[in-house]
């Protein structure tokens, strides 16, 4: 199974759906019951399960909340510039992990999975793990 | 071992421990180590692990502060009427992993697994994957 | 693998770089790929993938934002004293999942593996669990 994933960032905060390159791993990896783990090597950006639906409008109102706790233009210690982007990291956390069965991912009818982009535009490394369930 | 767990909330939110569904499932896996993942298939109620001791007020301090970050009468871009639960259920996770020692779970002596609701009534389904240590 | 990690806390609040003994968990483990997960097993700690760098300065800008949500002099419902930890614990989430390649951490070159104590002094126990890719 393809296990190292890079994906392009376009904006300075962008909400990107991933679900589609994680099934394109799980294809090759056959039939498999466990879970995919999805981890993210980096402290400016999150992997978060979301509706895929209503046109992502969603994930405005997320990144709205986050900036009233992590204003862009904040006064922080940290001193590289994109303190708002850990912080904002941090609280949605930068790996997630979801069930596979039957080798697919299975996801509610209207999750996704999203990398949440707060420090690009980067290209963003992702690392997927398929765990087999016990037997 | 029980894969599918479906349970029912009874309130608009509701903090619902779900532990001992949990220690069912893995009682039908016999003597196992590793861990047991624990997924929601919705985007509107997380997985969360927390104190389960003083009658369970914690959840109030805790709902009261996700409320002051996303308040039932906000303003959202999100247009279904619900986006205050997603952007809960974002904040704390859809899902989460347990270890598991001897085909029990292992918690601290304070915790336990508790499904929060944010859009409820509502049937929540929860998948169940339990995964083997490394031999 | 040593599976059982016991750390000392120094101060009521503190940000305590634990990677390096995870790594020497895995050193034990020989070379396998897959992931590893970090359980604490507490209710008023968490566990976090963070910047590595900057002399640590992110967390105070971390626990600044949680202290606006959750301040240590704020009233609670919550009766034994410590529902600010509760809160912020819960925010970030007390477990984390980490890939593991050639027997190595797979982090971003700026990640560490930190537990953010937020009523210590304390011992916090952890619990490691090694799981294997699936072939």
């Amino acid at each position: 199974m393809k296990r190292d994933l890079a994906v392009q960032t376009r904006a300075k905060t962008e909400f990107l759906e991933i679900t589609m390159f994680i099934n394109e791993a799980l294809m090759e990896a056959g039939v498999v019951d466990g879970v995919v783990h999805i981890g993210a090597l980096h402290t400016s950006c999150a992997i978060v399960l979301n509706e895929n639906a209503d046109q992502g409008l969603i994930w405005r109102d997320l990144f709205e909340l986050l900036d009233t706790l992590a204003p862009a233009d904040g006064s922080y210690h940290h001193g590289d510039g994109n303190a708002q982007a850990h912080l904002k990291a941090m609280l949605l956390g930068s790996e997630k992990t979801v069930p596979v069965r039957n080798g697919q991912l299975a996801l509610g009818v209207w999750q996704g999975i999203y990398l949440a982009e707060f420090d690009g535009p980067r290209e963003r490394k992702i690392v997927l793990t398929l765990l087999e369930e016990a037997p």
